[in-house]
């Protein structure tokens, strides 16, 4: 694995692979949202984005934009993505969440996840994050197992808690 | 219960107490960190607040700040705040996350801690996003249980992921 520092540029070459890691521009959005979506099935929700493309246009793109995004891919074969954003914490300060690390079935198990798993904490760390968090479902065992060997620490007394717009309607018109 | 909407103002009148609910300002920020602090505490974690005055300071207000925080007070007095961030969801869009919910010990059970959350679902609904979210340490049995009341679902097979800066250090040096 090779990769130059304060760079965007980050090439693996694992099982005769030559893949290439770099930012998402606007022309990846229908990928994106292909990958969003091959997500949601293995997470066992197949019917739960009600994104479009239009929105990752919207919010992954430009100055004010709420995410951001690398693409890994072979050859212009899209592969892989992580999709991140700041965070900040009461107690540490600057956070950087990855919210999502897909890798196309596939293509898994080559070292795509490994190597945009990588860039993501290159890019924390090169730009000042005193952090670096995201979610893990507990039945994802490879998951779990991935992210305790890269050493971060899998917390197991938080839960998270989630209301949709129409359930913070119905709270406020109580 | 009174509050205006499209107004950051947002009053209780409460077990004879006249609450105000505003932005927080960047005055207010020592009485922001003596909260963080509070919560530390009773989450049982007293040494882990690393931030300073300063770092609320310059990530909470101005333009490209990464939180926003409403302030309860009364009569001068803070009594809690509610601070929140941006996130996005892959699933659903544009999702406000409450890092800290925080009242101080001597006004709990008083009313404003539901206050500081219904204005922030507020805040949520005529801002457009589609989701609010937050995390709940599951032995606070008083919390998860006003969050189920107020509608939310609290996950229990996601599990939360964090690694600090010297072990991204470490991971990268590897």
């Amino acid at each position: 694995m090779v990769f130059t520092t304060k760079s965007v540029k980050f090439a693996i070459k694992l099982n005769k692979m030559n893949v290439n890691i770099r930012k998402a521009t606007e022309k990846d959005s229908g990928q994106m949202l292909s990958l969003i979506h091959e997500l949601a099935v293995f997470e066992k929700e197949p019917d739960a984005v009600q994104i479009t493309e239009k929105d990752l246009k919207k919010y992954g793109f430009g100055k004010n934009s709420l995410f951001k995004t690398f693409i890994a891919e072979e050859e212009g074969e899209t592969l892989g993505m992580a999709l991140f954003y700041d965070r900040f914490s009461t107690w540490v300060g600057k956070s950087l969440h990855l919210e999502d690390l897909i890798v196309r079935e596939q293509h898994r198990k080559k070292g795509v996840g490994k190597a945009l798993f990588t860039k993501f904490f290159e890019y924390a760390y090169e730009n000042g994050y005193n952090r670096a968090e995201w979610a893990v479902l507990d039945w994802n065992t490879p998951a779990v197992n991935f992210y305790k060997d890269a050493g971060a620490t899998v917390y197991d007394d938080w839960q998270i808690c989630q209301i949709d717009r129409s359930g913070i309607e119905k709270y406020l018109s109580r």
